[in-house]
């Protein structure tokens, strides 16, 4: 069960969410140098021990916790860890989101760290992207949820490289929201065609529900996790 | 379109697979340190500009794309970029699949590099991880191919920690695999429930059927990339 009982903190500073995302993505280019080095056993191997003494470093004072129970509650910082928009989060490519009233969209770049079938983005990475696309969607419009269900088309393979994303609320049911993404790759003629469509169904499961209401009826009126 | 045309290399040696997986791990864990630090901004960004003194140096032998295209017919090797099972990708967790003939599992963890709402599993790191599952069950059962739909359904919540997964063929037809799987939870009373099911249908598309069968006339026994 998540605990919803987090701690709160300051908004971040500027030079916070400079140095934050500045190694984030000196990691990002990290993992992808690491995929495709072909430098000899001996210097990787050294570089490892050096990685290592760097990570001990970073963990001298380090949150008890994954980033999203640690922050949850801080106004918008709530996402730095998430594994598609967070930009401390090195798995994250990460999207820049732009959010519409139940409208958003998202242009990025996958690299050698995404790779599925030779030269393609993973089916799974097409999933974790649209699965966050439609719950934004759902969140933008006012109707934040959960995953229920999810359903994908694969129409063309996605190639690595700069992709667009985007997605929309197509309807509203009490406290289900129904939404509608796809990824998109360039063609040569320079219009965009979609390479994966799907569907998911968002809703804030009862227990998510009780424990929001709860703090509500006790004043606590710190921001809404899922949102 | 895929490049099948990759060029093929020797089997990975003993300490090539040890150093490959070791220099990995090492960045799988400055991931995590990186999203949970709380080591004061000067540290990390001094840090930072480490991590991009290494990053140079992994670069300065590299192979020209990513690791699949590079890779994909050596023997065993073409999965070390895969965004899932991938050992040398810090993307991936990474998964160790258990494959029997159209069945498979594994058991991982996942820590604060894989969350979407607080404490609990990004619903779309579920998805990935079940399309590389269904498809291994897919390939395994001697019928690879690429996504062709994948449907989840999200039961229950899913914790960061330790996991399990399992998928398996429920019917061939024709070029078509159907697949199911699920990621599943440890309970307190030691059972395993679980928290998404997920059904997929995997097919090989023309043009991969095309370029596979133009080898096989050639005289090209090199092993299919999708499998």
């Amino acid at each position: 069960m998540a605990d919803l009982d987090v701690r709160r903190t300051e908004p971040a500073t500027e030079r916070e969410t400079a140095v934050a995302a500045g190694l984030a993505d000196a990691v990002r280019e990290l993992i992808e140098a690491t995929v495709r080095t072909e430098v000899d056993l001996g210097e990787q191997d050294a570089i490892r021990a050096e990685i290592e003494a760097l990570t001990a470093r970073l963990r001298a004072a380090q949150l008890p916790a994954s980033y999203g129970v640690a922050y949850s509650y801080s106004s918008g910082r709530h996402h730095w860890g998430n594994a598609v928009i967070g930009q401390r989060n090195a798995v994250a490519p990460p999207l820049v989101v732009q959010r519409g009233e139940g409208r958003v969209s998202a242009e990025f770049a996958l690299g050698a760290a995404y790779e599925g079938p030779p030269s393609f983005v993973h089916g799974g990475i097409s999933a974790l992207i649209l699965d966050q696309m439609l719950g934004e969607a759902a969140a933008s419009s006012g109707h934040p949820g959960m995953t229920g269900t999810l359903s994908l088309r694969y129409l063309h393979p996605t190639p690595l490289g700069r992709l667009r994303a985007e997605a929309e609320v197509t309807r509203v049911s009490g406290i289900k929201t129904i939404a509608e993404g796809r990824i998109l790759v360039e063609q040569p003629d320079g219009t965009w065609r979609a390479s994966v469509e799907a569907q998911g169904l968002f809703i804030l499961p009862r227990w998510a529900r009780e424990r929001l209401a709860e703090r509500e009826a006790t004043g606590d009126a710190a921001p809404n996790p899922f949102a």
